[in-house]
């Protein structure tokens, strides 16, 4: 099932989508520069990687289609660092949870959008953005955190909160104004997929989405 | 050629080697965040993917002969965290010139060190650490920035001549105290190349070594 029949321009999405995960791998080396132990940073370094060889498979699929990679990300850049900005957190913790919300929804949301590309780039582009984030990590690190501090749950279900809120911004602005006004009605059961999968890593990590 | 007949601990070897790479990912991600535009944050981020390769290619070599990474890399963190403060310069032109030389140096070192490991493991090695690095990149900006600014010349030469003091440190760490002094003649020689070849890097940035 496509998105409410909507056929996303190819080199926008792939703009967008290759600046997200260049972002992502941004956000998973500063978590390994600051992160408290080896073990930590040994095991991000995976997911950062993983971040890396998404972004890089998409500015391969940009660069197929004679565009050049940073001109065509370029329009994304103002929206998106001020997206990472917002919501990078202000600890480890924060930022850790950031990784995985932000970037489990969003693989989500461009795998969806996927589906609308021509021809075989829809399946290709899913499973480059389908394979394993290597996140397991994240949440290892987050429910060992929250188990030996109760009160830490609290506060991560309201970042976590905020997260999705404006996680779901980015989203939106994927989709053309008029696209969403008209498709409104066809389009919604996305987002609500896309909360109830959020509402599955809150809950994996015992918070309250 | 192996380096003095010198065999290198298995382990040793690939835990100081898989902490240097993943060091000079960190130094690259820091150039990717504080990058002036998005071509270079681009270019560097293929450099970044090449260093996090080789660190992952080595810690494959500890996991499989079932050493734990971050415990075999632990023993080297102090002295490479130390070496990465102190290298990594006040600002953009800085950090790019130490990615470029310690990285071409060290990257030279440990595969001159490779020849003496067992069997198939030093091709193996040689082949993965001999890989390109992707540091073009870091060649063109320093030369662009160099060529606009001649003062900046100056500036970098001796960054440079610092640099490879500090890094030549880190290459005779590597090597047990005994085993220098007893081969400390037949040492000499390849260190001898390693600062050719990084005269060659300075040359080629036409700075004075």
């Amino acid at each position: 099932m496509d998105i409410a029949g909507f056929t996303p321009e190819l080199l926008p999405y792939f703009g967008q989508a290759a600046y997200f995960q260049l972002g992502m791998f941004e956000n998973l080396a500063l978590a390994i520069a600051i992160a408290p132990d080896l073990t930590a940073k040994e095991a991000l370094s995976v997911a950062a990687g993983r971040a890396l060889a998404k972004h890089q498979g998409l500015v391969a699929e940009i660069r197929r289609r004679g565009g050049e990679p940073s001109e065509v990300m370029a329009p994304f850049a103002p929206h998106l660092d001020a997206f990472r900005e917002q919501t990078a957190g202000a600890d480890w913790n924060e930022l850790l949870l950031s990784c995985y919300l932000a970037g489990g929804l969003l693989d989500d949301f461009f795998i969806r959008l996927s589906d609308g590309l021509p021809g075989d780039v829809g399946p290709r582009v899913a499973h480059l953005l389908g394979q394993d984030a290597g996140t397991e990590v994240l949440v290892t690190h987050l429910k060992a955190a929250i188990g030996a501090a109760p009160a830490l749950g609290s506060h991560l279900a309201l970042w976590g909160r905020r997260l999705v809120g404006d996680t779901l911004l980015v989203a939106r602005s994927a989709l053309p104004m008029e696209g969403i006004t008209a498709a409104e009605s066809r389009i919604e059961p996305v987002f609500t997929e896309l909360i109830a999968a959020h509402t599955r890593r809150m809950d994996g990590l015992g918070l309250t989405a």
